[in-house]
């Protein structure tokens, strides 16, 4: 069998941060999965099965050696959302639907890769990306606030109706349930940020803190169900708890492959596969150049590709690397994937013996667990920042963050997309122009607006600062010409061409129609400082040989030069 | 009443042109309009409706001087394909949505000038415009046999179809019908061009030429109608005829609009509204090129949609520039408007006192007409240049020109709109790098691998050539990062900006990340060459004071000066 490179190249001094990473993203990974499956709407075992099997695969066929898979929030909830798109209530019709769904994402990804097209998501821009990711942990902040209250508020609302809701009933709050919910909430932040700053000042053993610091989410699953346990809260209080996970592991299933079922799953199993491979690389390249290693973009597509479809047959729903995980991961001292293969194993002990110990689990704990692990993705500084750099990337930015709260997730990241290259074209249909002159007596020539400079009214010198491309060729002749038309005295125009690095078809159309219109109008043409590859593609063209090669020139000096009376 | 500059400047000697020219398009749209209403399924009337009020609105509200406005070869084509998709085959109800689609037309063409989204008909490529407009000659040529040959072929199936049931039909032609109709064909290219050619060899009166050699339609008409009416071929021989069509001018009309009418035809109402605002402009112009005249396309939007405005209420349907018809008023001396009203004037007269002269007129006369007027439409040249100079750009005109065959006019529009930008993204997403040296002792620095140049290996100096945005965000990591690993002697990177035009938020966070990344393996990254508009958006951002002001260089020499140990 053809071993993984970090198998064979194992060294001995790997294996203790390996262990005590895979204990460590154990203990943060049985919580959050089980959390994450009640943000998808399924029971929690589906979402312990989708945390063995898959980080098998994933430690095999994946690049990056520190990116901890299992379930993960925004998957969760695109998940949730397509279920209930498809107007899917029973729970076992539920439960197959997920599992069909992983099928589709784990094949969709790797049909990426057979088809090379894994580039698609450099199409999602940052800010595009920033807003999606914000509105959606909004909305799953918003959608637990229920499970901590205790509130009974249907799925699937409209971010705008949850939160009338949640305030129209605040004061129906289930009691006990709030106390659990609130509390576990101050439990997690306790251990993120008091105790973790206490840590640090009283000992520099990097793994003790960081495995103390990440119990938190254990510590509120321990402490409240206890206090469920012995107080009776379930049946006194009605506080709502997990109830009976069945036990052991996942037996292997076919998903149901009905025609009709996979036509009517294929967009958002598009859309969430495209997510969860943008998440993984995205967190997958942040943590290999620190350690200076690389990613490999299309062996991610046949890791994550293949975690999907191993969750799909065992029982699990769409999976990919998630953030806070992989950074425990990361900084608890992972040196290779084997600490995924330690976690697994934990999970699936956990799955053999634990399980009974999750009846009185109650949903608020893990509601709060959900809360503090997404808040920090909802992100003010990239908006901030784009305001001020850029506000077309900031309009993007809000268009996406409203578009998915008011309406929903998949109808957002399409609508960021769309604007994203809408403003992009739109930008490079009205390129910016300069016109350009000597400055002093130097070979230097710079805009005429921003610089002292000499020109020459017979000559117009132009720098046209985009590549031309149909989208701006009516900009290129009607900018030209609006020039011609107020100078009377012109002889020469020189375009100068080096910021030119593609003339596609119908700008060289362009520019042999402006060559004619100025011919006619007693003006030259002149060319000046084409990049190689540009005049690599010009040169067999009947353009170049109606302009006439001497008019053609390496720099902007010469042709003024040439020109000048 | 506030007149249009053309009434208030208008010279005497412009008369005798317009005059002439209106009456010599006249002879050219009475036929014509007929022929392209039988194209759209329409009666004869509604074409020829058409060819009055909206002129007259034009004249008014446009600002071409000589673009002829009536029906033409595409949106009859496009209309006709509405009707059959909508599955209206009742021919009263096929006239009033008619009316209601041009209705649309022209509040569509309306509401881009209010939006100031004009612009929109710029994210065409030639090449595209190129291939939608070939395959559609070529449909609607097809379209027309079945008239030339008196064939019975069913409207509204795909092209593949229609050509193979004419081929499998040949023989069922009718003989009389076939007779007409491929005489009308000859009789057409005679007056085109062996009898163009004489009358340009015996006189220089270029308004007789154009009136002689533009009335092939007229005399196609005359000697086919006498033709038939002489031998009473519509009765014996199974001749198609016109009929009857009624006398008088159009009564005003309220087009239907009721909701769910208006949402069905909304798709292709845009489309046909985009085509037709594309036409005329382009038409427009070229032909006010010519003239060193101006097409304001803001005054092209309100002309045109008046005009389908004023041919939805006067029982017309879509209307724009066409292009045979501009020529022949531009070439016969129209010199303003008034050519147009003059054309409107007589085609009112014939409406009132010679329809009933049409009653013998053959369809195949028409369909010879049509297919007279679409053929040299068929572009092959475009095609041949575009693979020549471009292959993605042949690729599009391929995907566009077979789609509209295959599938639909509007299918096919969509994929090559589609198809063209994402072709132009994908490129921009790859851009060229280019590592430049110095050459000699100069101040010129170039491309490694086109020139002989001296480089120092503590330094690396990059040129990309193309603008930053976040589809190439990721390309540029790559290529650095790779860079950086391929050379263990590096000291300093330098990126050459004079391509880059733009860069967005995505694309600053990367160089930022680019920035921490170099850092951390000890070398330091320096910028030369950046923009002015470019720089002025850098200036305030945190990425520019963590790079240090310092270590940006006016020019490469510059960087390389200070950089050299």
């Amino acid at each position: 069998m053809l071993l993984p490179n970090w198998v064979t190249d194992y060294k001995k001094t790997e294996l203790s941060g390996d262990l005590i990473a895979g204990v460590i993203v154990a203990v943060v990974l049985v919580p959050q999965s089980m959390a994450y499956g009640l943000l998808a709407g399924l029971p929690p075992q589906v979402a312990l099965y989708s945390s063995v099997l898959p980080l098998l695969l994933y430690a095999i066929f994946g690049s990056s050696k520190t990116l901890a898979v299992g379930p993960v929030g925004l998957m969760s909830l695109m998940t949730g959302a397509t279920l209930i798109e498809l107007n899917i209530t029973n729970i076992e019709d539920m439960v197959s639907t997920a599992h069909t769904l992983a099928l589709l994402v784990g094949l969709i990804l790797l049909l990426m890769r057979v088809a090379r097209v894994g580039a698609i998501i450099n199409f999602l821009s940052h800010p595009v990306i920033s807003g999606f990711v914000s509105a959606s942990a909004l909305i799953i902040a918003l959608s637990q606030i229920k499970h901590i209250l205790g509130l009974d508020i249907p799925r699937g609302l409209p971010a705008y109706e949850s939160a009338y809701l949640i305030i129209s009933q605040l004061f129906q709050s289930n009691l006990a349930t709030a106390i659990i919910g609130l509390g576990s909430l101050f439990l997690l932040w306790a251990f993120k940020s008091p105790l973790f700053t206490f840590l640090k000042k009283h000992t520099s053993n990097e793994a003790l803190i960081q495995f103390i610091s990440k119990s938190g989410p254990l510590a509120a699953v321990v402490v409240s169900t206890l206090a469920v346990y012995y107080m009776g809260l379930n049946t006194h209080e009605n506080v709502a708890i997990i109830g009976s996970i069945p036990p052991g592991l996942p037996s292997f299933i076919l998903p149901n492959l009905e025609y009709s079922l996979l036509k009517e799953l294929l967009p958002s199993a598009f859309l969430i596969a495209l997510i969860g491979y943008l998440e993984s690389v995205s967190i997958g390249k942040s943590m290999a150049s620190q350690k200076r290693q690389k990613i490999d973009s299309n062996k991610e597509l046949i890791g994550l590709g293949t975690a999907n479809i191993a969750s799909a047959i065992s029982g699990g729903y769409p999976v990919a690397g998630g953030f806070g995980r992989s950074m425990v991961n990361f900084s608890a001292g992972a040196n290779s994937p084997l600490a995924s293969i330690i976690t697994a194993g934990l999970v699936a002990l956990t799955l053999i013996i634990l399980t009974p110990l999750f009846f009185f689990l109650p949903k608020a704990a893990l509601g709060a667990i959900i809360v503090l692990a997404v808040i920090p993705l909802i992100d003010a500084y990239t908006l901030k920042h784009a305001w001020s750099y850029d506000r077309t990337d900031a309009f993007s930015m809000l268009v996406t963050f409203f578009t998915v709260l008011i309406i929903d997730v998949e109808s957002g990241i399409i609508a960021g997309i769309i604007m994203s290259i809408g403003l992009y074209l739109f930008r490079s249909s009205q390129p910016h122009v300069a016109i350009v002159g000597q400055v002093g007596n130097t070979e230097h020539y710079r805009n005429i607006d921003r610089h002292k400079v000499k020109t020459d009214e017979h000559i117009l010198a132009m720098r046209i600062d985009e590549n031309l491309y149909f989208a701006n060729t009516n900009f290129l002749e009607d900018t030209v010409m609006t020039h011609v038309a107020d100078n009377s005295a012109l002889d020469h125009v020189v375009l100068i061409c080096n910021s030119i690095s593609y003339i596609d078809t119908s700008a060289l159309e362009s520019l042999d129609d402006i060559h004619y219109r100025l011919e006619k109008a007693g003006i030259k043409l002149h060319l000046a400082e084409i990049k190689g590859p540009v005049m690599d593609k010009l040169k067999q063209t009947e353009f170049i040989e109606k302009l006439g090669a001497e008019n053609i020139y390496l720099s902007t000096h010469q042709a003024m030069q040439a020109l000048k009376k």
